[in-house]
């Protein structure tokens, strides 16, 4: 272990090793035992390797550390990144704190990570079902959309755009990593991620609950603009150039489109789903 | 020179530590050895190492093939690349093409680097001056915004609705670069860069054009929404976690914010960017 030399024993470690192992063999067992080759798990290393991951970044730290539900393993830190973290450590006696010096960090992340001094170590947080789902007017849907960057500023945007809950399918679901939290900033730890084994089900369910869906399309569509007032709405996003799925597109409420006037006429998926939840709550009837 | 090709200057937020202090400290121990202390040139080491760099992924690299101002130097591409390129090479005599396998083009631009089988080696389009600005209704400035992704996927939406330029200053400018071009799909030869020296004195000379300047800010402005309809708006963006420069605040005629309901109260700067470029379209008179 990189412990410095202040640091006690990490009596933590062979335990946590351990369990961890335990975990991954029982995952791989089950895996083992599931019926459909033709549908692997998804590859998210995260989970199936190691089961931890970092987070780092002030805003991104303080979110996990303030995150009930988040599993918290240990957290690297500068003298100087523990005093700008202004997290009480007393209240979080589980997690070890392990002093570092700001290169070492950089080691631990990569120095293009901007880590501001403070490294958590992190399990990922165990995703929803669609029985979780909270009262909520607005919900954000991903359909296969799993670039990092763009996950991340989309979970920030749907935070603070007010969406109640990310619903993505269990196949092609973004994958926690210190790249999506840190564009997040902090959005990760708040906003409920919910996993469904089918985007089209799972549609239908959220039209039964009074839910108005709408596909964002770049063809054959009516403006955004254009959408009537709804109480309920369920904004569905698909992945760059390739948009939604055939049977998304078939089981949405509405198909509608960004219009551009200029040159280009797609922005970055991120920067869609930021305007398509702005013009999404101007017509929620509150 | 003293920066490498691939790591423009990281603007820090406001929070800064003494790791960080110590590599500006590197820096401007650095620039010091240059001619002009107050205005060292922006470290872009494209244009002054070796003037040229790769723009990969198809709709960037058919945007560079058909703008005139862009000086291109090589195609290397895979047969299917220049195939779905659709490009008649013959119209670009000047280009010498080779072919590669996929493999080899990851090697150019690293396996992570979505190249779709194409490769063009140009030089940087040279930026303009503000004598330069062709009649637009909407521009956009940026007060040292640099990061990459960021600036691309802004200049994507800058062009997507209809802004005539981006304007930024000639330190801290955002360097071209593979990721920044791909990130913008085109947009970065389409849309004009205009650098300027000061951006204050830039600022009270568009407002001396009928411009209204508009800057972004989270404190202390009125939202956006609340904007009165204008002729022609130039919208101030300045860096995430940083904002707008104190002189940059007080040059514009307003500052506005863009409200957010939920928990987390500020957006991804380009997010911000296409939220507040689509308000200011809407309050345009026209």
């Amino acid at each position: 272990m990189h412990m410095s030399k202040k640091t006690p024993p990490k009596i933590m470690s062979d335990e946590h090793n351990s369990h961890h192992a335990e975990k991954r063999r029982a995952r791989r067992d089950a895996m083992q035992n599931t019926q459909d080759k033709r549908y692997p798990r998804r590859p998210n290393v995260a989970r199936d390797n190691n089961d931890k991951l970092y987070l780092y970044g002030l805003h991104t730290v303080r979110q996990a550390l303030a995150n009930p539900n988040r599993k918290k393993l240990c957290l690297y830190a500068t003298k100087n990144g523990i005093l700008r973290l202004e997290f009480d450590l007393i209240d979080a006696p589980d997690i070890e704190v392990i002093e570092k010096l700001p290169k070492e960090l950089d080691r631990m992340v990569g120095s293009d990570a901007v880590h501001q001094g403070t490294i958590l170590e992190v399990a990922p947080i165990p995703t929803k079902d669609l029985g979780d789902l909270k009262e909520s007017n607005l919900l954000l849907v991903l359909d296969q959309v799993t670039d990092p960057h763009n996950v991340g500023a989309i979970m920030r945007s749907a935070v603070a755009l007010g969406a109640g809950a990310i619903i993505t399918t269990s196949r092609y679901s973004p994958v926690e990593s210190g790249v999506l939290a840190k564009s997040a900033s902090g959005a990760l730890d708040i906003i409920d991620h919910i996993e469904v084994k089918n985007l089209a089900d799972t549609l239908e369910t959220l039209k039964e609950n009074g839910f108005y869906t709408v596909g964002l399309d770049s063809e054959e569509a009516i403006p955004f603009e254009g959408l009537e007032p709804q109480s309920k709405i369920a904004l569905v996003l698909g992945a760059e150039g390739k948009g939604l799925r055939q049977r998304t597109q078939e089981t949405c409420d509405q198909l509608a489109k960004l219009d551009m006037p200029g040159e280009i006429k797609s922005l970055n998926v991120s920067n869609a789903a930021a305007l398509a939840l702005y013009i999404s709550r101007q017509k929620l009837t509150k």
